[in-house]
């Protein structure tokens, strides 16, 4: 008997395109799987054990195009045993270290809808009801950031939320496109057309700046912005060295350095085409005092544009949305849905609070994007997008303010109570107190922390050197192991002599992570360190820990 | 009895986060619907007719964040309604007007795996397998396009394929991204750091002008290019209008022309970032001479980015594959996955001959993409990215190389026979020739071609003018319509003393577009026209051809 195979026929293609996979077949179960027990699926088929990186790439080394078709169920498999095992249980009430979280179920059979249409949302001819349905969740989220400011009232939105012209905000595939697109309206705005210049939009850069007197253009941020804005001023022409970094007190921008900076560049002639502020930095979720920012963007007349891609959705929570004031003075805000908003990978968005400011990056083509038409795509920096508007629009509704306000207090909650647990312990050492939902510790076995208090600065240097090599080699053993998941970063500690220290870090998004899960990783954390510094690393930290004996 | 409510407590929060619908439940109808017969699904739900856009806009005006949460069977409902019944039926083998078709069936349950998996592209720390996956598909990719030159053999593969420093090439979200991707990676590679100047990344295009002693900073394209181009030299800092526009010939890109530009370009001091050609314009589906245009750029030294978001994968087709010669030497190149690759909407890429060029655009951060990881994120402009490349890499394994082949050569075919037909019509005028799958044209009544025939200039000219109204008319009633469905669009016509007209335009892509489905198109067209030929459009066309008579 010969091994039945895939052909290339005009049959295969019309069933590919027209017939589904059998009831029986692989994809068909695991489909059904999915739908009825998501948890299930991911915990019987993703292996946590982590292989070597030169390992996985073992089953990916061709490059050679297959010629002939294989059987749906075959290339199913392969998926199973060589991607889906091999990926990381993002849902995992344990994995706590990186923004990726958990999706509420509902989500799956929305993306299957959103799928399944296959809507282009750059222009209405290809997507309908889901042009208006965008331009309405863009309108909710403008609303919850700037509704509580005088003249954003009822008018105001029933006015701009589903006008043809402009638009209140974009979507995009996330926050670094976001940001570019926050950036890239300030940028248009700033260099607005004028006599002998038809604007850094048609004239670029150059010209730009020689039409408006200007030698440099800058925009500035603390030194814990996001790493997507040093390239944001990359892809805009600015230089990455022209995003000019600010001191932080606290890991918040110092407002004293703000000044000092604005005006240093004001006086080498410098164009400042935004100040950005941290709603939630990404390291150690901090918010900047954006109020204080406000106050001096509007004294110098910079645009404000708000990094919120974290931290925005704090302000469906009556009890934290005070941390976020000042916000709504903002020129421009971002927020990514597929982090506290819970929907799939990816969907940013930006929100402008001119309904006028996108004018300034506003493109029309021929066969699309019409002038005059209700396209999206004449705003957004993306042509081809999904529908994932639909997605965002259902978390909002299923989920309601009050709900998305649960999921906050909760995990401000979960990071208040694991802080104390991290403080209260004598071997582990908070490094950044939580402000929303995110800090940062490491372990220092209690010997260790007994010479870094009495230890000269630069005996306690070479103390934290090897403490930093510790965190390291934890949290990268930790990961192997994977039952658990913290990620690890480094900055600078003010607590110790702001040396740059690398340390765990934590974000606390998923409703299902309890206070039993945060103490097992802590006790997992501690015997992976107690195994490492029976070995080299425990020599390295021993020694740094006698050299500071006087 | 009172109507049941949903209500924001921990227990609603753990349901939507743990409990999948019952069987019984709206969604779950949904998803076993789309499961086990999406062309049912579709019919079913899609209601065919348009509604007016400020109709649509209605069910989407309420800019209030709603306190609540709502059952997810309500929402199911709303979406079902309002949403999906109001949605674009793009793959319906009558929808023909686009670059968005129908996907194969298997594509929906693998669509469901990646976002039930959510993992994040952007570093392997959530991604895992999905990073070396991601890495294949876009060297089996650059292996299309690039591996019959010499050098581009086996151990090049090997030795770049998983190199965890450089990168064949990069995911994004779709075309646009990836025409700004080649050009800021072109942008940055002429700009390049020299004594004093650190490149333009670091230190911005005044400082990249100055150091490398340019007056100007420009792009060339013919006039075909698509209007991402122009979005990207706006985004990139160079000025829409530092997009230089070279005549065509029939619709390709006049080689005469595009020396004549650059030579004038070359005289005002400009730096030339790139050259691009297009394979498969946006409106009529042209093939610019690649070959020649890689002479110019190889005598010029300036990069050769090449366009191929639609046309690339003719490359799959052994007859056709000659039309895109010269593609192998571009430094360059784009593709949509989602257009005929066949995934959903949305993944593009950019494919880079020299494994080192993305070095100039690549970005590092201490929590994230760290110098020396094989983290994905290092060299892509987006940062969070979905695993779509599984959806790729299950299209060109169940699909083949064999089957990819016959959809390009199915769809070529199939534009050759319309266009005979319409050719052989006595009332619709072919405008464009297809070359690959797209092909333009407009209905012209017998008795308005004698008068064109014979006509003037300034009296064809208005003849024109009102057949362009007619088209623009029948496109809309058609698309009112809601039974079959092509795109318009409007362009210099060289056969009517290079006049802009409107013509109707067609993109066939879905392989279950049949010969009668276009004979049922031309019909439909036919009687609109016919209809609209009656009243005011006919009494215009109808003076505009009685004032050509001598």
């Amino acid at each position: 008997m010969t091994q039945k195979r895939a052909e290339a026929s005009l049959e295969h293609l019309r069933r590919v395109f027209t017939v589904p996979e059998g009831d029986d077949s692989t994809l068909a179960r695991i489909d059904r799987e999915i739908s009825r027990n998501l948890a299930g699926f991911l915990k019987d088929h993703i292996v946590s054990e982590e292989r070597e990186p030169a390992k996985l790439e073992r089953d990916f080394m061709e490059s050679s195009m297959p010629e002939d078709p294989c059987f749906v169920s075959e290339e199913a498999r392969f998926l199973l045993e060589k991607v889906v095992a091999q990926s990381v249980h993002t849902a995992s009430p344990a994995f706590i270290g990186h923004m990726t979280s958990a999706i509420p179920y509902f989500m799956l059979p929305l993306a299957k809808i959103m799928i399944a249409l296959n809507q282009n949302t750059v222009k209405i001819e290809t997507s309908k009801a889901f042009t208006p349905l965008e331009s309405q969740v863009l309108g909710i989220l403008h609303r919850l950031v700037y509704g509580r400011s005088p003249g954003f009232n009822d008018g105001f939105y029933r006015k701009w939320i589903q006008n043809r012209d402009h638009a209140l905000g974009v979507f995009c595939s996330g926050g670094t496109v976001a940001n570019l697109t926050g950036l890239w309206v300030a940028r248009n705005r700033m260099l607005a057309p004028r006599e002998g210049f038809a604007g850094v939009s048609e004239d670029g850069v150059i010209a730009g700046m020689r039409a408006w007197g200007f030698d440099h253009l800058v925009v500035l941020v603390s030194k814990r912005g996001h790493y997507s804005l040093k390239k944001s001023c990359d892809v805009l022409g600015l230089g990455k060295r022209n995003l000019v970094v600010v001191d932080t007190i606290n890991h918040r921008i110092d407002i004293a350095d703000l000044r000092r900076k604005i005006a240093e560049q004001k006086a080498r002639r410098a164009g400042i085409i935004a100040m950005v502020g941290v709603a939630g930095t990404t390291e150690t979720g901090h918010v900047d005092p954006l109020d204080e920012m406000a106050d001096v963007a509007t004294e110098h007349g910079i645009h404000f544009h708000v990094d919120g891609a974290w931290g925005a959705p704090t302000l469906f929570s009556e009890r934290y949305r005070p941390l976020l004031k000042g916000i709504e003075r903002a020129d421009s805000v971002i927020v990514d849905a597929h982090k506290q908003l819970y929907v799939p990978v990816g969907a940013g968005m930006t929100l402008f609070k001119d309904p006028l400011a996108l004018d300034s990056v506003e493109q029309t083509a021929q066969y699309i994007i019409r002038k005059g038409s209700r396209d999206l795509g004449k705003h957004t920096l993306e042509g081809t997008r999904p529908g994932m508007a639909m997605l965002v629009h259902s978390g909002l509704h299923v989920l309601g303010r009050k709900g998305y306000e649960m999921l906050i207090d909760l995990g401000i909650g979960k990071a208040g109570q694991f802080a104390k647990i991290i403080q209260a312990s004598d071997d582990f050492e908070l490094t950044t107190e939580p402000e929303l939902n995110l800090l940062t510790y490491r372990y220092v076995p209690d010997w260790a922390r007994d010479c870094l208090k009495s230890a000269s600065p630069h005996a306690a240097a070479r103390i934290n050197d090897a403490l930093s090599d510790l965190t390291e080699q934890v949290q990268k053993t930790e990961r192997a192991r994977g039952k658990t998941f913290v990620s690890r970063t480094r900055f600078e500690l003010p607590q110790h002599h702001s040396q740059p220290c690398t340390v765990f870090r934590v974000v606390l998004a998923n409703p299902l992570t309890t206070r039993q899960i945060l103490g097992e990783i802590l006790d997992e954390q501690r015997q992976i360190a107690k195994d490492l510094l029976d070995g080299a690393t425990g020599r390295k930290l021993r020694a740094a820990c006698a050299a500071a004996k006087p």
